[in-house]
Formats: structure tokens, C-alpha cells, sequence
């Protein structure tokens, strides 16, 4: 399979993308400044010159997107937006552009996260982005047409977060990698199709 | 208990506000172009000039705002952005901007609705928009303070509604008007905190 991996250096990204080419396939990382095209996903033109420069991909994958964090005492509706066109319009738009350039039967997995259901501190923005993400996928699951699917994998906090971001979830169980990894492996190569992938517990 | 209901008005609000009012309740009608003070919730000043018309409340309920319907196919994500200034942010903007106009111990209670679990055909948008309502009140009731709460109603295809919009919805029960209050009722005058309130089966 040819798949493209938007965000593919991100934390995520770069598990995922290791596990795919160790599994055969052919990996094309996307990436804001790096990788082997560039995109802003918050960029609908950004978008559409992506996929005309990858041409027909067999699946893409998002681990592209983040969110406001931060009190929510002070937080105003500016400070999401730019969660709300990257993160969640961005992965959207992933979709309705990108849906033509997507073999038939094909896949999209995009990223939510564990904020959707179990919000921690200081993350209601980030919740609601989440919330967002799962919620479309349920309709774009209904709509997609030639066998095309589309999921959500919801990571909590995973391993490699563990340093950066680990004092922002006390109390949250830490995800190993390859429990991780094994979702986008499942929504790419298996047959479901609407599901949110929940890696916590 | 003095009572804001914005979108009180609407199909909804009008069932809503009329048994607030039975209950002895002080009921304030907000509305785009009708009711006791005038609100666009997609902008923040006229949600300021409304709380600053309406004084301190002790309860805010929200039951305007709408998303897009149509086909998938075709969907841009312009088409999603009045949806996303006002039935999200616009309630996003209610709790944000409104929380020091309520008082201790009050409540907001937003509309989400099933969409956000079972879209049906054409409702991805509307779908995408419930779930992101759902999510931000479960990270809203876990910040607000001074014994404050939220919780979102989730309505189903209501019977006020069949006429208008039940071919939209084939195979979804209707839910009777009463037990669609009923709710409103349990988020305003319970204790409940944080709770999507799914009014369908």
C-alpha cells in the first residue's frame, strides 16, 4: 500500500511510520516543515496541493493537529480557533478534499483523543476538539463511497508523551507505543470502518 | 429561580420556557429577533450586551443554534463554519463569556443531540458540531466554580419536529416534548453536573 502519513515526525507519527514501512508498505510522510511534502493542514489549498503532489494514496493517516491548553478561567473562543482550523477542520478537510484521492477502498484514519470522554485539567478545548473528531467520523463513515472507511484512533497519554506532557495528566495510565501503533495498523489493513479506536483504559 | 433561555423562541425553547413558568419560575426569552432581549450568540458582544441587559441569572439555557444539512459529497468546510460560530462557539461563548453572570451554585445547560451518535444521512456537520457541545461539557463542569454546573440535552427527532424535519430521519423514534423538558428540568433543578443528557433510545 502506498500511505500517507500527515504529521509523520510528530511524536506519533514517527512510530507510525516505522511500523508501516517495516510492514512493506510505502511511506509518505507529510509534515508542516519537514518530511517528503510539506502541508498546513489549517490550508485547504495547502491540502489540495499535497494530494496533487502524492497523487492516488491507498490510506492516510493523520497524527497532525493540537490544542489550546490552558486556564480555563481566562480562555476565550481566539484562543481555539487555531485548534479548531487545524486539528479539527484540518483533519476534516483532510477528508472532503482528500476523499478523491483516495483508491477505492482505501482508508482514512484520523486522531482524536482520550479528552474527548476524560478531559483533564485545563483541557476543555481540547476536549471539544476531540469530541468533534469522533463525532464526524461517524457521520463520514456513513457517506464515504467504493468501500472507502474512515476512523478515529483516540490515544491517551502515550509513552513517549510521557516527559513533555506527563504533569498535565496526573492520574492517566501511560499507553505503551505499540498498543498505539497497533490501532492505526487495525483501522489501515483491517475492515472496520466508523469506529473510534480507544487506546486507553 | 430567574431563568435565561436562549432561543426561546424556537421549537424547543417555547415547550421549555412554558414549563419553567409553571413551575414558578422567572422566565427571560432571548432571541434573535424576538423574546425579552435580542442575542446573536455567534457574536461575543451581543452575548455581553445580553448578559449585561439581563443581569445575574440562575440559570442559562441554550437551545438555538443549527448546522449544516446536506450532501456529503459536495460539503466544504465553509459550509460548516455558520454551524461552528454558533451552535458550538456560540454556546462555548455563553459558558465562557456568562459564567460570572451566574450565580453560585447555577447552571448552563446546552444543546447537543443525538447526531452526535447517530448521524443520519446528510448530518455529518450537525453530527461533528453535537459531539464537540457533548465534549466541552465534560471538561466546562469540571472548571467552573462556586458550585456551578453544566450538562447538555441531547435530544432525538422530537415530536414538535416530525413535520418539519422527519423524512430526515427515517427510523428514528420520536421523543415526546415532556420527557425532552423533562431533562432541561433535571439539569436546572437537579444536582446533576457534567451529564449528556440523551433524551432518545
Amino acid at each position: 500500500m502506498k500511505i500517507l502519513v500527515i504529521g509523520g515526525q510528530g511524536t506519533i507519527g514517527q512510530r507510525v511510520c516505522a511500523a508501516f514501512r517495516q510492514r512493506g508498505h510505502a511511506v509518505v510522510v507529510a509534515g508542516r516543515n519537514s518530511g517528503d511534502v510539506q502541508v498546513d493542514i489549517s490550508q485547504p489549498a495547502s491540502i489540495t496541493a499535497m494530494f496533487t503532489s502524492t497523487g492516488m494514496v491507498d490510506a492516510c493517516i493523520c497524527t497532525a493537529g493540537t490544542g489550546y491548553y490552558g486556564p480555563f478561567e481566562t480562555m476565550t473562543s481566539a484562543m481555539m480557533m487555531p485548534g479548531i482550523e487545524g486539528k479539527l477542520l484540518g483533519q476534516v478537510n483532510l477528508v472532503l478534499l482528500g476523499k478523491t484521492w483516495l483508491q477505492e477502498g482505501g482508508s482514512f484514519t484520523l486522531t482524536s483523543g482520550i479528552a474527548a470522554q476524560h478531559p483533564a485539567r485545563n483541557g476543555t478545548c481540547v476536549a471539544m476538539l476531540n469530541g468533534a473528531v469522533n463525532s464526524f467520523v461517524l457521520g463520514a463513515a456513513q457517506e464515504l463511497k467504493g468501500q472507502r472507511r474512515i476512523n478515529a484512533v483516540s490515544p491517551g497519554l502515550v509513552e513517549d508523551s510521557k516527559d513533555r506532557y506527563g504533569a498535565f495528566f496526573p492520574g492517566y495510565n501511560l499507553v505503551p507505543m505499540d498498543k498505539l501503533v497497533n490501532a492505526y495498523i487495525l483501522s489501515t489493513e483491517g475492515a472496520v470502518n466508523g469506529q473510534i479506536l480507544k487506546v486507553y483504559s
